[in-house]
């Protein structure tokens, strides 16, 4: 077996699990009904991207989205883990982006079709460095933002999450099994808006990290 | 680095990309237009089961379909593949099944949300051994049957597929990086129908293989 290093879990880890609208004024502003259970769809591993290397825009799409979100990083894996146990199972965090083609979300979802094109291309999965659990001791009230071109663009906090980390994975769990690696992304705050190619993106936790990705055109 | 074997890519590998109406018999079933370009959706890598162990009907479906289909064993990278190289990229193949919570599916699609609870719920993909390559030296006429205690319900050949496996390997590969060990399933016949607890269902490729797996209640 390979040694397998947490805070490298982009590397080998084997899920990417995402919660959408899970901060009820992003799903307003979206025009979305406040879910009355999580909603869940996937990325796959080859999804991510680390700093140093650009956010690249797919041929497809002109209406590319950054939501910025809180990852949860799974260092204990588990099946139908019960709630008040679920912190255990938690390694760490990762500051995240949740990159979306809207135009083809919006397409996907009055068609009825899987949002794999909107939610699964390269690059789609931005990713700040491993931060240790310890780092986080609340993480139902962290501070997130989002900078385009040094514009404010996202702020928000994980209090005004509608699902909690800990029923997100008792949630997830009851049906997919989670493994040591995988990432949970939380949902994002509002004010989600549009890149480009040279956008310059910044996003933050308060206190805790910050990172930078480039904006370029898929060659 | 850990040595991995093709052989048991299920153990290791990150991706299974599942491509959704691709024989047109099927889609005209469940009453779907034929597709002008390929529907692809994930499965997480915790979905894989093996031949003894059962597949798990989820406690919030009443109606688990299965769906027998030709699974790619990809066995070099790539991104942007050509068409004409697609082949080399494979390493083999294998028999599996898409289960799927029908009524879950449908409701996705008329909410115009993810079909991750439809497709990726443990168990939902049952695989076979590996097939070497050489094993099926045409891939295009690969004749794939399915029976539920002793009834044929699915009989197909890739031969009706609206897309070919290199077309699909250069799609997928155009947005969605490809890695050694990914499994790409590339669609059903017609002929789905209801599975419930104590079933047993057996599937093969002619002169090829077949498996056998029985089914069971989430406890
Ligand atoms: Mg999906
Ligand atoms: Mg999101
Ligand atoms: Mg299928």
């Amino acid at each position: 077996m390979t040694t397998r290093n947490i805070t490298r879990f982009w590397e080998w880890g084997r899920k990417i699990i995402c919660i959408g609208r899970n901060y009820a004024d992003h799903a307003k502003e979206l025009k979305n009904a406040i879910p009355t259970e999580p909603v869940v769809f996937l990325k796959p591993p080859s999804a991510y991207v680390r700093e140093g290397s650009p956010i690249l825009v797919p041929l497809y799409t002109s209406n590319l989205h950054h939501e910025v979100e809180l990852g949860v990083v799974i260092g204990k894996g588990g099946t139908s883990i019960p709630q008040a146990a679920a912190m255990e199972h938690v390694a760490g965090y990762a500051l995240c982006l949740d990159m979306t083609a809207r135009d083809i979300q919006d397409e996907c979802k009055s068609k009825g079709l899987p949002w794999t094109m909107a939610k699964a291309f390269n690059t789609s999965c931005p990713v700040s460095d491993f931060i240790p659990k310890e780092r986080i001791p609340d993480p139902s009230s962290v501070k997130l933002w989002l900078k385009v071109n040094d514009h404010l663009r996202q702020s928000g906090c994980t209090s005004q999450m509608i699902f909690s980390i800990p029923y997100l994975i008792s949630y997830i769990s009851d049906f997919i099994t989670l493994e040591e690696g995988d990432l949970i992304l939380t949902g994002t705050p509002k004010g989600v808006s549009s890149v480009q190619e040279h956008d310059e993106l910044q996003a933050g936790i308060e206190d805790v990290i910050t990172m930078n990705f480039k904006v370029d055109r898929q060659e």
